[in-house]
This record gives C-alpha cells, sequence and structure tokens, in this order.
C-alpha cells in the first residue's frame, strides 16, 4: 500500500463551468450521483459563483434545490464549494454579517468543504468567510490564486499559506486557473508549505489543463507531499479544463502513490458524460487543445476571447497584440494583481482603453477603484503617477483598511429589497439570491414555479454536420473534388429537427 | 545551463498520421519547413510506411521526391525515418538484398536516421537493416517496440537494448505507440538502460498522448537520464497524437533541464499548422480526449475501430465487448506479441472470428503464419494447442528460424517487374516503390506525370456546420428550442461550394 492521495472531482461544477459554459442542467448530472457518490472521492465540488449565475439567468432553477438535491443524491461524499471570500457569490463586497448568513445557510443545506478565494490575496477578504466556516463546524479551506510575476515568490506564497492557517483553513488551497503552475515550481510551492506549516498542514491542488504542463505539476506536488489534487473525468476534460481522473490514477501505478478510487465506476462515469457532452455542443469551447502562450503573456484564454470581442466592438479587431503587450504593464502598474475574475476583466478593459484611447487617457471606475484600494491590497507597489491619476479622476481617496470595514450592516435593508419581488418565498436563501444578483433574481423569482430548463439538445446529425452528404451516396463520393451534377437531397437538423432539403447545383 | 534534452518532432509524419490518416501533402508542409529548420531540433521524423503508402495511393505524390525534397529545405536538421526492419516500408519481409538496397537509396536521398523497428521485438528481422544503416555511415536506431505483459519484463527491455547495442545501434528508441508506458515504468526502464548499456548510451523516447499519462512519462524518463524526446508541434498534437512540443519545453522550466529549441520559431509553427489543420477535418480522428481503458484492455484505439468495422460488416456489431475480452486471450495464445502493425491486426481479426465461429474453428493464415514463426519469434511461449491446431490448418512446418533466411536474392525478379509497368522510370525508387506496394504502384507510376493532388479543403462555413443557423437572423435564436414557423434560407456548403437552401417547416 502506497500514501493514499484524495481526489476531489469538479465534473459538476468547474469541468462543465469551463467547458460548457456552466450550462448544464441538474437533471443531467442526476444520473452519474450514484456512481460518483460511490467511487471514493475525497470531495465532490458542485457549487459555485458561475453555477448559482447560471442557474437563475439560463436554467430557472434554484441553486438551493440544486445544493439540496446533491446533499440527498451523493451521502457518502462531502460536497464542496467555491466561494469569492467577502465576494460570496457575487461581485461586490458584502458586509460581515451576510457573509456569515450566507456561509450557515449553504452548511444548513448540505455545504462540507468551503475553498474561500480572494482574486487579489487580500487575507482581510477571506477572514470573516473562514471564520464563519469554522462556526458551523465545516471544513474551511484557505485558498492562494496562484500567478506568476516578480512578487509573487515561492516565499511569499508559503507565507500566506502560513498566515491562511493561522487564520484557521483546516486546509489550503493552491488554486491555478490559467494553468500556470509548473511541474518545478510546484514541487517547491508543495515542499515550502509542508516546510513553514507542517507536515500535516492538508495541501489541496487546483490546475486547469490549458498550457499542458500540469499534469506533470500535479506529479510533482504529490511528489512534494500534496494530499488532495483536482481532477474531472476524462469524457468533460483536458483544453481550458482540467486533468482527467483516470489518467491520474493511472499515472500513480507502482510510484508508492495511489488513490482511493474505483476504476468500475469511473467508467461508468466516463459513459455516462461522453453521451451528455454533445447535448451541449452549441455551448461549447472551441479550444481543446493546449496553448503555452498564456505562460507569455499570463493572460487566461477567457479573458482574450473577451478583449477580442470588445476590440471587435469598436472596430479595433487588427489590435489585439498591442492590447496583449499592454495587459502585462497595466498589471504591473495595478501592483500586479493575480488575472482572475474580477481583477483580469478589469486589467484587460483598461489595457484595451489605453491602447484605443492613450495610456490612462480613460480610466474605468473598477480600475481606479483597484487602483485605490477598494478590491483590496495587491502584493506588489501600485505606480505612484497611475495612482494620482486615479484619485484625480475618481474623487475618491486612497484606502487602506480591509475594504468591507467601509460597509454598514445590510441583512435588513437586503431582505425587505427581496421580499418585496413577486415569487420570492421570503426565506434567506431567496434574500442571498437577489443580494448576489440583484439584475438577475427578479426574473427568476417571477418565472420560477414554471421549473427548470434544459438547454441541452440532442447532437445533430452527422449527416446534417460539415459537410453535408447527399442521402443514398456511397462514402467515397465525400472524397472527390468535384461539385454537384445533379440535384440531391440532404437531410438538414435545424434545432433538433430535421429536414430534407433538394439542392440542385449553384442554386 | 542545465542539462540539454534534445527534441524530435513528428510534425512531418506520425503527427498527421495519427490525426489526419497521414493525407497532409507535401505542399502544406513546405511553408514550415524553414521555422523547423531554424529551431534547433535534433532531427525531424518526415517518412515512413504509412507516408510513403499515402503519398503513392492518394497524394498522387512521389515519396523519393517528397525526401529530397525535405533534404533541399530542412538543410541544417537530421531527418529521421521509421522503418519496420525487415519489412522495410511494406507488409512482408523482404531478402537481405532489398533491405540493404532501400538503405543506401534512402542516405543516398537524404536521410540521416533510421529507426528500425520490428513488431514482434524479434532482434532478427532487425540485424540486416541496423547493419546496412552502418554501413551508410548514418545514424541507426535499434528500437524497442513497447508493450505491457507478464512476459514484458523491465529487465527484458534492458536486454534487448544491450543486444540493439551489441548490433551496432547508435542509440535505443522505446517506441510506445499506444501510450502505455506510465511514468514510473519510464523511470525505471531509462535507467535500467543506462545502467546496463552504459552512461554515453543515447536514448529517445517515443510515446503518444492516448492514455492521458505520457506527459508524465516524458518527465520521468528525462530524470532518469532520456536524451531525445519525440514530440509534436501543439496545433497537431493530443488525443491519439503526442505531447506537445511547446509544452514539453515549458516544463522542463527551471528543472535543471533543457531543450535548445527557439519559443519564437516554434509560435511560428504552430500558428501555421493550426490554419492547415482544418483542412483535412474529413480525415480527422474523432478522438480528441483521453483514453485509459487502453490500460485493461490492452488495444489500441485504431484497432477497436477496425474491429468495429469487421463486426458491423458481419451483422454483429452488439459482440464488441467479447472481441475485446478475447483479444488479450488470442494475444496470450501467440506469445504476447506487441500490439503494433501487422501483428494488431493479425490478432484482432482471429479475436473477431473466434467470437463469431466458436474458439479457432477458423484461423486466417496470417494467425497461423504468425503461430508457425513466419513472422519471427515472440517473447512469451506459444499455446500448444492452438500450435498444433496452427500447423493442421495451414500445412506447413513450425519454423524456428529468420524468416528473412527462407528468402532467395529477388532484387532482379523486383526489377524487371517494375521496369515492365507504364512510368516506371527505371531508376532503383521506382524498383523498390513497386517491390513495397505492388497492388498500389502501377497505378501510380500511370498517373505521376499528373503531379500531386492536395486533398485538403477550405473548412466548410460554420453557418453550415451543425447546427444550421438561419440568414439574418439574430444569434440568440439559437437558444430557443422551439422548430421552424416559417420558410428560412441557409447557406450549406457542399465540397467547398457554397449553396442557399430555403426550407419549410416539415418539409
Amino acid at each position: 500500500m502506497g500514501r493514499v492521495v484524495e481526489i476531489t472531482d469538479v465534473i459538476l461544477r468547474d469541468a462543465h463551468q469551463s467547458l460548457l459554459a456552466t450550462r448544464m442542467a441538474m437533471e443531467d448530472m442526476i444520473p452519474a450521483c450514484e456512481d460518483l457518490d460511490n467511487a471514493g472521492y475525497w470531495s465532490l465540488e458542485c457549487w459555485g459563483g458561475a453555477t448559482y449565475d447560471s442557474c437563475i439567468r439560463f436554467l430557472n432553477e434554484d441553486p438551493w434545490e440544486r445544493l439540496r438535491t446533491f446533499r440527498k443524491l451523493l451521502p457518502k461524499t462531502k460536497l464542496q464549494m467555491l466561494l469569492r471570500g467577502q465576494n460570496l457569490l457575487g461581485y461586490r463586497h458584502y458586509e460581515d454579517g451576510v457573509v456569515e448568513r450566507f456561509v450557515d445557510k449553504a452548511a444548513e443545506n448540505g455545504m462540507d468543504v468551503f475553498r474561500v478565494f480572494d482574486a487579489l490575496n487580500d487575507l482581510r477578504n477571506l477572514k470573516t468567510a473562514i471564520a464563519a466556516v469554522r462556526k458551523t463546524g465545516k471544513h474551511a479551506q484557505g485558498t492562494i490564486s496562484y500567478t506568476v510575476s516578480p512578487v509573487h515568490t515561492t516565499q511569499a506564497f508559503v507565507e500566506m499559506a502560513q498566515h491562511l492557517k493561522d487564520m484557521g483553513a483546516d486546509s489550503i488551497c493552491i488554486k491555478d486557473m490559467a494553468a500556470l503552475l509548473k511541474p518545478q515550481q510546484a514541487y517547491e510551492l508543495v515542499k515550502g508549505i509542508k516546510e513553514k506549516c507542517g507536515a500535516d498542514t492538508l495541501i489541496h491542488l487546483h490546475v486547469h489543463s490549458t498550457t499542458g504542463v500540469t499534469m506533470v505539476s500535479i506529479m510533482k506536488a504529490i511528489e512534494a507531499g500534496c494530499d488532495i489534487i483536482d481532477t474531472s473525468i476524462s469524457s468533460l476534460a483536458l483544453g481550458s479544463g482540467h486533468n482527467p481522473t483516470e489518467a491520474v490514477v493511472e499515472m500513480l501505478s507502482d510510484t508508492g502513490f495511489e488513490t482511493r478510487l474505483d476504476k468500475a465506476r469511473l467508467l461508468k462515469v466516463k459513459d455516462y458524460f461522453a453521451k451528455i457532452r454533445p447535448r451541449y455542443r452549441e455551448f461549447m469551447s472551441d479550444f481543446t487543445g493546449v496553448d503555452t502562450e498564456i505562460f507569455k503573456s499570463q493572460i487566461p484564454g477567457g479573458m482574450i476571447s473577451n478583449m477580442e470581442s470588445q476590440l471587435k466592438g469598436q472596430g479595433a479587431g487588427d489590435r489585439l497584440q498591442e492590447v496583449l503587450a499592454e495587459v502585462p504593464r497595466v498589471r504591473a502598474d495595478a501592483g500586479f494583481p493575480p488575472l482572475v475574475t474580477p481583477s483580469s476583466q478589469i486589467v484587460g478593459t483598461q489595457a484595451v482603453f489605453n491602447v484605443l484611447m492613450g495610456k490612462y487617457k480613460a480610466m474605468t471606475a473598477e480600475f481606479a477603484d483597484l487602483m485605490l484600494g477598494y478590491y483590496g491590497s495587491t502584493l506588489g507597489k501600485k505606480d505612484p503617477k497611475v495612482l494620482a491619476q486615479a484619485e484625480a479622476q475618481a474623487k475618491k481617496p486612497v484606502i487602506t483598511g480591509r475594504p468591507a470595514d467601509l460597509l454598514k450592516p445590510e441583512w435588513e435593508h437586503l431582505r425587505s429589497a427581496a421580499l418585496a419581488l413577486e415569487g420570492c418565498n421570503g426565506s434567506d436563501e431567496d434574500v442571498l439570491t437577489h443580494a448576489m444578483f440583484p439584475q438577475v433574481a427578479p426574473k427568476f423569482f417571477k418565472s420560477r414555479s414554471e421549473g427548470p430548463k434544459n438547454l441541452g439538445k440532442d447532437p445533430v446529425k452527422k449527416e446534417a454536420a460539415a459537410p453535408a452528404k447527399p442521402e443514398g451516396k456511397a462514402d467515397g463520393a465525400a472524397n472527390g473534388n468535384g461539385g454537384l451534377k445533379s440535384p440531391v437531397t440532404y437531410v438538414v437538423s435545424i434545432h433538433g429537427r430535421e429536414h430534407k432539403v433538394t439542392v440542385a447545383p449553384g442554386a
């Protein structure tokens, strides 16, 4: 028996968030639950900001009901969620009372492991959430948002881990959303944390597979003592998603490390999601390979497509390369924030503005807030000139305290606002839904009684896909170079419905 | 400066063989040559059995002309080929004089590195080719066809490496075509060879990425001292192909190992093939993920689809699972041959026969030959009962000698047969083409003057691909669940030609 390496599968949350735009319907996850629950996972990640948002925005599904359903269907396995620290699952800071209320309700509805992170790695944005989780008796995981910059040394991250532990974190997560963590760095970071914080400190590694190196980083992290690894079932893995669960199991053969996973169960889950995935084709990311350019620009793939569409909207689609070169400079001016929601959008948009209008000629309100400390503190120093510009433009002072300290108790106000909405059921859960997504919740409350929507569709028949192939013609026809010689009939499938179409040449 | 790990890129041969059914036209490779030649590779693999076959069968291109063109366009880099030992690039054993002639001609036309392998790992099938390469002064690489079985221990492979070295091999290749080589086994095998054959023994690792673990195997092989690694540029990598070149470069950062590769050149090659790949969509393998089931069955993916179509042809498409279970038993009966061309086809077809007609009720001639030693010897012992059946059915004796020893000098005969063909130019190269592909060469000689064909096609417009989208309708329409309400016009693209099609609901 080798040392057991524990596995968390992200198939119910980050896998479809990364690969299918978070659109998977609950009814498409339910049939996999029995096998997942019996496969021997340390935990199953199944809830977070994007899944919550998608539930009420696209799927007409109550995210709290989703959580309760998972709890019922996964009785043997810990449920895990991703929590944006003081932002909860939303995009602004919430007052401490709201943070505590949210954590209480999530625990009460069945959550076991809370992975708490902050986009800037500002520990003050984590402390209320971690303390709240501790109070419920659930597992509080303190998170390092991994990034690469001149100030983000292994030593700096190790110290952050120690602070998280001092804060009461039950485990430390290294969260590498952009797949920047290379093998040697993974080894040194895990080793450093174990040495500094004690060998019994639980370390949980979350990496994406985007750059193609992180499978090796997982191996080196395990060699350095890493305890728990995030993976995703292979039929919904790779690309900007995660490393495949089954491959991690196999990779460990005879190494002196092993997982507790039941391969027969994994195979059933894999075959199941292999059938589900094509139903979400229209939401699939085009990117399925690897991209090592991310190491140069530090810019995650999702951010690039975002900037591209901003540029195209301005008729400046040809200036992407300038923007890609500008992003690292803006990031340096802002004190090297990790590039993750929301800092990635804030830095990216400012870089677009700089290229289109001249350096800091126009500053977004969000970028000014980032410079002035309203999102928290950064590890690097901010550029004093840009900071002065931000102050002048935003007409707000620099703050150095914890942003949430500026907030007054807001629960009663949030509660009355929610209760005034048609369809609000008066529960704390509904108040929290409205508090986090005030734009989307009113419509959701109104339509909730209609029940969940499934946006998956039966895959378009292969005949109708590119290239369309004439009925009753041999396969070999596809190899010819010639065009059409006489009218032929095709089966064209639109929105899952088949149509026979006759086409004449040159029609 | 860390230890330099050398890289061979397979983009010009095995990458498109694995991912695009070997169809890439020479004209689609030429524009990448300057960057490839200046990127700092140890060698570029660019020639082998399947590329040769595809040239004359599908592309109307002279494979020798392809070799000469590569030589001209890649003056700084070693050219590398894959040679099936005594089978050369064909499917039968050739007499020694033909093997020597082929090697001479390949060297003369510009080949530098000959990777010589045998499907059964029978060293007697390698020795003439290796000696012939040595005589030309070029690089002879002796190959271990990696497989997993009770008899294929690390020790057995290490001994094979020593025999290859004794035979005069300039380097040892570990060739893992089915992605079965796990990290720990990679480490032990490389370490074992270095210890047994000397630290200065050059070891070259070839792995596919199919099972998702071999990126880690590459890392462990390097840690054990491996000198050269096969990779493929990322835009034509992964799936049943290879691990991405750029990711291997990045993975080594700060590890004490480094490649000599120029990242800017790699990026240009990547961007170039990212544009070429979609032109071969119709030849693309559907498989782009990872498949760890191969570890259980030992059956490479390509072999499964082959057996599937055999079964369907017999109206027994539902019996694949039985066949998958039968393959390992047939392989054991046959003495555990590695499953690679041609042994994979021979074992697979026999397994299909066993399932459909009863155990060895019908034996293919090829399987009988395999049992009786006509392909060479296997590492494992053969089942005596099945062996007796083979003898009885084939009415041929068991042989224990080298199969090619049964052959008489055949060059003059091959020469006169080729020269009698219309369009044969009388060169030794043409004689070899006809000798290796007697079914295909006559047609090729006849049509050669028409010049090469390019089977790539401009990608089908996205609008015509699944799902077809009505012209002039907003994107949002695709999100609705409703069918068609009124006639709409589509653009359908067939064989690169666009057709406007109007469809009415329920037509």
